[in-house]
């Protein structure tokens, strides 16, 4: 099957969209959340078939972590991705340069492209668009993400306009250098902070782009308050073509998911759930609860009673609070799955409430008991 | 359903016995390998669903650790150590002794018992005879563990004397401290070191405590020879009840548990699959390997082409090797789920062949199988 998206519904209430996306690894129903595969991986010790019975649709892969090790050529040699990691679904790939700047050690960026030490061993890395494009299509991801520069939160005008620059002139590069087309989707990538006049300027240079088969949304919540990540994404999604996949980058919170799905977004990645899991902080229908409160050493009740997960099935918070504070695998891992359950129940429930035209109502409710902290004290 | 056991089927050309345990929480056929559940989950990960999935009998808890978090009142209050921890199996528990002297500080034993300090907090602990019956009834436990005491390797034969004096007293004092009855077995120790006439005499001691459910086979693999192991198990064994169950304590390596069937005993535990598994040693059919090898790092076939576990059928040594060189949790786990499936392959196949009266084949072509070492260059 060839890389293709539709939209299937617009909440007749909110901008809440109900879509398919489809690759040649499986068909995913949006809005959907993405767990985060790091390097190969889920965090935590969550693997392929706990996704597969929460339901993922699809998973990241961080092309920063699988071009250090093991490598493009590895990974291919095995198969690609998914017969690498035995996840067997659809893949999206980031093009590595977010991480370049987080992880990689001095870091040095030009038109070219970015040069960086290897956090590993030191080795020097040349990353750019053409790199982007040829690690990406060796790890056989069905969506690959144009090759871009994020500015960190409170840069300055001149410097978000060089990215902007450098991020449409990379995602032409990038759309020169892919080979793989139809099967594969290539998604340029918006920037412009969180000054909505440079939003709309990149929307159109980026969004004009044909070959791109959808298009994300980049360089939000990396700092900036939340009604301004809010009111930014609003903004520029409702420039965005109708047709075609809109992906918000690194978000987010429940609370984000819910706020910018009605907005008009259909795919979310972000690492909160496995980090905040194996951390000991859990989702919770109620808001979340840290575990480590001592009112939970005798409370043997689910993680949250109305949650299906294994782990609200299985056994309670008295457990999971002890085999935290003894260090035990189990426990941060039992909370990796409950978390990550949380988010696919979220969008499940969104979807559901798109089809029926009542978005914005399950929205309200959903963030109201969610806001209700009972579990703050 | 109460404590029940009974020999099915000795193999007529070894002393192989094929037997099914009764208890509680399900019923287990034997020879059996229990998985530790040390404190309240198997390390690296292992969750109840694996256990099951594999078709582990029995778990075993470790008293000690329980005792001192979250305790046995603690777990008492959460409907005992099956709802506590989700396991709803059958569980032994150990007595916490053998525990108290490789953990707990400043340990001092005297007639009376174990005072000693917890490697938490430093509190000051009291375990006795009486204490370890009550605890392990607190845990709601299917089989307890009479407190013993367990000589260290190289003891002199006055301080095993000594122990088995002990011994068998606590035993006594354990038989009339135990109050659940039927429903819940009690199995008497039987030390004596690695000296066959002390052996002799303490089964003698030991085996005539009428009101055992079953007799355990302790103070053997604490650091003797492998050889001298086996000739005091099979010396022992043959020497015990043929019609109650026979348990050796803390064994031990699949040539371990190969050997020791064939001597006729019918239960097993020990921390090597999983210990072994977080650290990188896989158990095959064809011998161990350890992964970290660099021949694995291009290897994608299965840690053992024969095995039928999660980690065999979805991912492959390539991308195990490279998640345990990355530290991700998911290596080590993938190893962990391996190896005890591997045990529990073994104890399925040793039952088949007890029951087709082939046990002496089995074990022979399965030891040569192992030992060919085609992993150990």
């Amino acid at each position: 099957m060839s890389y293709a998206f539709r939209v299937e519904h617009v909440c007749s209430r909110s901008g809440a969209r109900l879509g398919r996306l489809d690759t040649a690894h499986g068909s995913v129903p949006t809005p959907t959340f993405m767990p985060v595969g790091t390097q190969g991986a889920i965090k935590g010790g969550v693997l392929p078939r706990d996704l597969r019975e929460m339901g993922a649709g699809m998973v990241l892969g961080n092309t920063y972590h699988l071009l250090l090790r093991p490598g493009p050529e590895r990974i291919a040699a095995a198969g690609g991705l998914q017969r690498f990691t035995g996840w067997k679904g659809p893949m999206l790939t980031d093009s590595g340069g977010f991480q370049v700047f987080s992880l990689g050690h001095q870091a040095k960026i030009t038109d070219a492209g970015v040069v960086f030490r290897s956090h590993l061993d030191g080795a020097k890395v040349r990353l750019d668009a053409e790199e982007a494009m040829r690690v990406q299509e060796l790890f056989g991801a069905d969506i690959m993400m144009a090759f871009d520069q994020c500015p960190p939160a409170g840069a300055d005008r001149a410097f978000v306009e060089s990215a902007m620059r450098r991020t449409t002139a990379w995602l032409d590069r990038c759309l020169l250098a892919r080979r793989r087309k139809g099967e594969v989707a290539l998604y340029g990538i918006v920037q412009g902070a969180i000054d909505a006049a440079l939003r709309t300027r990149h929307v159109e240079e980026i969004c004009a782009r044909d070959g791109c088969e959808g298009f994300a949304i980049g360089g939000l919540s990396v700092g900036e308050a939340t009604d301004v990540t809010y009111e930014i994404c609003a903004h520029t999604a409702r420039q965005m073509p109708a047709d075609k996949a809109r992906y918000l980058m690194g978000v987010g919170t429940p609370e984000d998911l819910i706020h910018c799905i009605g907005f008009g977004i259909d795919q979310f990645d972000c690492v909160l759930p496995s980090r905040n899991g194996r951390h000991g902080n859990v989702y919770t229908r109620d808001g979340g609860l840290r575990i480590k409160n001592s009112r939970f050493a005798a409370d043997d009740g689910p993680l949250d009673p109305d949650c299906g997960c294994p782990a609200c099935q299985t056994v309670g918070r008295s457990l999971i609070r002890h085999l935290w504070m003894a260090g035990e695998v189990a426990g941060g891992l039992w909370m990796t799955l409950h978390n990550l359950w949380f988010f696919q129940d979220l969008t499940r429930e969104a979807r559901a409430a798109i089809a029926e035209d009542r978005y914005d109502l399950w929205a309200s409710a959903t963030l109201a008991r969610m806001a209700s902290g009972i579990w703050r004290s």
